[in-house]
């Protein structure tokens, strides 16, 4: 059994053994970091407040209330039930990153969104892990029923193809293709559903061991994450470089958000949280802190974050790379 | 509340009183019949017994057994356990009316059997329809669990829009994306999930009226009827006269195909039919045979039948429009 866990910059990500890089070497390979950053006169947390501000309104518009009313109700529940809108802004900084800009990549970022709430919906259903609050506010099938529920899912995933295809304006038919394409792979048995499927077929066993660990969290966080990224450099007309930057730079900050979240889930209670704490450890899952302990995992995460941002180096310009290294040091770093 | 069914060639289809076409014009208008198809010498049964067998081979092949293997498996349980294809075959048959061949039309093909597949595992949850057997076997969920059923109907949904972005050669990007807008909206708040929804508030609800019935169809049958049709006419090249006659012809057959559902559910058995018979009507669910009598439900059918060939009076050829009619024909008159 591996553990050793996973370097995402190599081609083999998912399935081979890696070396880990070592905190010494990750140091060293931190090129654009923090500092040059705050020397830049970046401003995340005004970025972050914008963007979320502009997606928020993007949502709002994109599904209003209309006939039937109750399930545009329970869509609408569950999107603009807050959240950080991290997927979104990714696609949003990925784009402007490669020479788009945020109204080009707006519908991904809002179908990106939609997929994840339908993904937070479904997975929160009493047949699969059975919980009862999201974001501080009762699930969606403890509001509407679990009928309700599962189309609320069913139809938000819909949305996001209609939405994508329909309303991205000022880049070519093929790269929206593309796109669709990359945004419909993350869903299936090669992303979100196949991470959960492993995931609720692991919970309660013993040792699983960091191959199956990561081979869930590759799929059921990583892989949107990615998406997100991967969506908004097609779309802002990235070249095949920079997009294959932009994924492996997305694998390691989507690894990276499942290893924090364990983190958090042992080290913060629930009120700070918003959801249950602990509840993986209470239902015995398997989680980083688990399998390597707590302060190897926060050195995972570190590397993890060295190695993303080593995938940026190519786009020299310091303003426009600005915001991925920030939402990076963010998803490291963050608290809740 | 109104009484009279809906004419589907009318722009207005899905909201204003409509006159019914009596039977006798419907006769008279009868341009395209089956008398002329079978002196044409198309054989519907050879027909349909090659294209489901092209259907079913490419259905296979799309989703093969791989890991994880569990959600693999369950997807594959119901997309391929038989069915008449009657909706990847309307999809092929007007890709072919246009000018299109089968190649080009079969990943849309499989797209839209993908999603029928999707939304039979969803609505036969317990926490929908609560069916236990569909065409003769368990549904889904007896055999899977609700998890998987859950899961295995969102990655169908999902690999739908993969399939279809990425295997669909032949024609142009921006075709491919009209397509792909086109199923996307058939499944959501204006198709599937829509009809499903007033389905499930209108079970038990005395007197709903023919405008709720008829909402119902629409959105639960005809929405993705029209698209597999729509489809067809779209990536085989067709122009916007065109599609937009296709679309009416989908829109007859779809509401048709629901009528003729109905009127089977109270004359056969369950034996024949696959599935609980008079199920319908022990739930309280609005049936047309409930609403208008058996014998003005067949009138309706007829009627149907006859404003869904008017559509397909401007294409010329007879062989190429034999399949389409053929299909209506069968769609009438099927007897499970």
């Amino acid at each position: 059994m591996r553990t050793t866990p996973a370097k995402c910059s190599k081609p083999n990500f998912k399935i081979h053994h890696r070396p880990i890089i070592s905190a010494a070497i990750a140091k060293e390979q931190q090129i654009v970091g923090e500092n040059e950053i705050q020397k830049s006169g970046f401003n995340f947390k005004k970025y972050m407040t914008e963007k979320a501000n502009s997606v928020n309104k993007a949502l709002d518009e994109a599904i209003s209330i209309r006939d039937p009313p109750t399930i545009h109700e329970a869509m609408r529940y569950s999107l603009l039930a807050g959240g950080k809108r991290v997927r979104p802004i990714l696609c949003i900084a990925a784009c402007e990153l490669v020479g788009g800009n945020e109204s080009i990549a707006m519908p991904a970022a809002c179908a990106v969104e939609m997929i994840h709430t339908m993904s937070l919906i479904h997975d929160d259903l009493p047949c699969m892990d059975n919980d009862d609050f999201r974001r501080g506010k009762p699930t969606n099938h403890k509001v509407y029923g679990e009928d309700v529920a599962v189309l609320a899912g069913d139809s938000l995933l819909a949305f996001a193809f209609e939405y994508i295809s329909g309303f991205t304006v000022g880049t070519s038919p093929a790269r929206v293709l593309a796109a669709i394409g990359e945004l419909a792979k993350s869903i299936g048995t090669e992303g979100l559903v196949a991470g959960q499927v492993v995931d609720m077929v692991s919970t309660g066993v013993k040792d699983i061991g960091l191959d199956r660990l990561e081979f869930i969290h590759i799929h059921k966080t990583a892989a949107l994450l990615e998406a997100s990224v991967v969506l908004g450099a097609i779309l802002g007309g990235g070249n095949e470089t920079q997009v294959e930057k932009l994924r492996k730079f997305a694998r390691c900050i989507g690894l990276l958000f499942q290893v924090v979240d364990d983190i958090l889930d042992v080290t913060k209670s629930s009120e700070e949280l918003g959801k249950t704490a602990g509840k993986d450890l209470a239902v015995d899952k398997m989680t980083y802190p688990k399998l390597l302990g707590l302060e190897k995992s926060r050195q995972f995460a570190e590397e993890l974050l060295a190695e993303a941002k080593q995938q940026l180096e190519e786009f020299q310009s310091l303003m426009a790379v600005a915001p991925l290294v920030a939402l990076a040091e963010y998803i490291a770093h963050r608290q809740n």
